[in-house]
């Protein structure tokens, strides 16, 4: 690590996602000189801990980034849209968990166990990708290095602390109304944006995200279009097939997939995949099915590694096989990521606007 | 209908399939003798409602079954494997809701919006396919006969009441514990005749039934094994590709599953196949993501039908589509299959052991 201490400003410290990142930069090796932690002018004022301190949260303006060397940003796309420019105006190097400006090809879109020589491209601002996105890269990297990757069809479980706060308070008080047998009103989940809101206690909701006309949803596409943009970085449309289904599980941390992928290499086995996996960063191989050691969202939350286990392969189709991988969607499809990031760009010395 | 009546033996009556069989026959055309409702000699004595009568549960012993006509079972496997012989050499013709006999080539496999017409070949013995199982064919065959069937990878959200009453059970107590913050230890899931039980609640586990040594679940492999049994009839193992992940999600009742196929004709639309299965047998289409309209297990729980939604092109892939499948597990599933076999039989007039 350079010995230069950095000041690092949270944007949106209020959030699920806010929470966590203070903890985890709490946690990081990135030598601190000053946090700063906005929000929006309703939670101004807020006193939060941060490590063994408490900080005054201020309302996130322009100015308030002035001698910021760090913006960890998890406030939405609109509010990463107004203000990230104007941090980077000022000098600060922005790393940003919304998908604000994850498909700008000048926007470096990193999962560090993937991409982490992408970095040196920004401009100011790095993208984290969608937390479905990042845990599955993670699992099929090194697989791709070494054998070739066709074809990804994913299927995905998706917790709903991934739609907030508020989503979260939502499935447990509905949950307790059901079992309750008492009469319960959605009003945030699938989408607080949209229309219809529909019960997800004891439920599937096979909507992430609002719908394209083509059928599918935002956070479909985000899987295959940040999927290819992270593991080929040359964006060719080609190279990899990626296809997706996301529905949302009564599951509150910890999203799951199943992960089927066909590899260019027909003769890759079972043992050589579970082999890589078990040494490749970031992964943590839970593969034993006969002792029943495979991942679970509830074991996976609160860490910051991908779980992947029941290696299996496709016995009528030579090169293809399947996997399920769960990892904490707030910590490594989240705030550990974006932390992640700003400790490479600290240790590859890149924290300064081209 | 013929004139005759029949009388009917429920061998399970106590159990959750074994609830709603006496619902679904109660509500069927089935011109009704007697019906008799078989258990062990724990439940013999108990006394259930039928229609407007009230019934006493018998032992199950094979003098019972002197004099019945159909015998509708969902007991378990070991139970049918003892009875179902003994019920079969009085005359009988039996219906099962088990794994017992279903690969067994002298049995047929039916799912009667696909093969009806293997019910008269039976030699006794009719299998009703595993809940999974039948709901994704019911809406996989009609896009079959039309464009030709390939390759099929399905994920599953499988609902706990699939495990039995007290998986069900277990279910709603581990919810309210942890909303509670309280401890609760499984017992049932996610397979009560393995060694390790893990929580269900807020969780998923990727393990329905036990593993076999290739890594696959025993549940994985009756989706493959049971779904080339039924669309195919001659068992050509080549002529599908299918292959499975099965997942149980805390929902209670309904299955959903993420299907991905495809066509052998590359000109198929998703209008074309949203056409079919609009008009097929046993489907309803609920396929409107611009207003949010697609398949919910508490919305499909109680309903006979299969509910079908979210077809859509996978891009990269000329033929190859996408479908969200649900259905009650304890109806299409379970017990309305078995009543549907038992009417066709009726209709077919094939109520007699040849």
């Amino acid at each position: 690590m350079p010995s230069r201490d950095y000041t690092v400003a949270i944007l949106g410290a209020t959030g699920a996602v806010g929470t966590r990142l203070m903890e985890q930069l709490a946690q990081s090796k990135i030598p601190l000189k000053q946090v700063k932690l906005l929000a929006s002018a309703r939670s101004a004022g807020k006193k939060l801990k941060f490590a063994d301190q408490t900080l005054t949260v201020e309302e996130a303006r322009p100015e308030v980034f002035e001698n910021v060397d760090l913006v960890l940003a998890s406030a939405g796309g609109s509010v990463s849209k107004q203000f990230l420019p104007e941090a980077v105006k000022r000098g600060a190097v922005c790393v940003d968990n919304t998908s604000a400006f994850r498909m700008d090809p000048q926007v470096p879109l990193v999962v560090p166990e993937v991409n982490a020589q992408q970095l040196k491209y920004h401009h100011g601002i790095i993208a984290n990708p969608n937390c479905s996105t990042i845990q599955m890269v993670v699992a099929l990297e090194p697989l791709r290095q070494r054998f070739g990757l066709q074809q990804v069809v994913v299927s995905t479980y998706q917790a709903v602390s991934g739609a907030g706060r508020r989503a979260w308070q939502e499935l447990l008080d509905e949950t307790q109304a059901q079992l309750d047998k008492q009469a319960y009103t959605p009003e945030i989940l699938p989408t607080a944006s949209d229309a219809q809101h529909y019960p997800i206690a004891f439920n599937l909701l096979p909507q992430i995200d609002v719908f394209e006309t083509d059928g599918y949803s935002h956070e479909e596409w985000k899987m295959i279009h940040e999927t290819k943009k992270i593991m080929l970085n040359d964006m060719d449309a080609e190279a990899i097939k990626v296809t997706a289904t996301c529905v949302r599980v009564p599951v509150v941390i910890g999203h799951g997939e199943a992960v089927y992928f066909q590899l260019a290499d027909h003769t890759a086995t079972v043992a050589q995949l579970q082999a890589i996996l078990k040494q490749a960063p970031g992964i943590t191989l839970q593969d034993d099915p006969q002792h029943q050691i495979y991942p679970q969202p509830i074991q996976a939350a609160g860490s910051r590694q991908t779980f992947v286990g029941r290696v299996r392969a496709d016995a009528e189709n030579p090169g293809a096989f399947h996997m399920w991988v769960v990892s904490d969607n707030l910590l490594k499809g989240a705030a550990w990521n974006t932390v992640q990031i700003a400790e490479e760009l600290v240790n590859q010395d890149l924290v300064r606007v081209p």
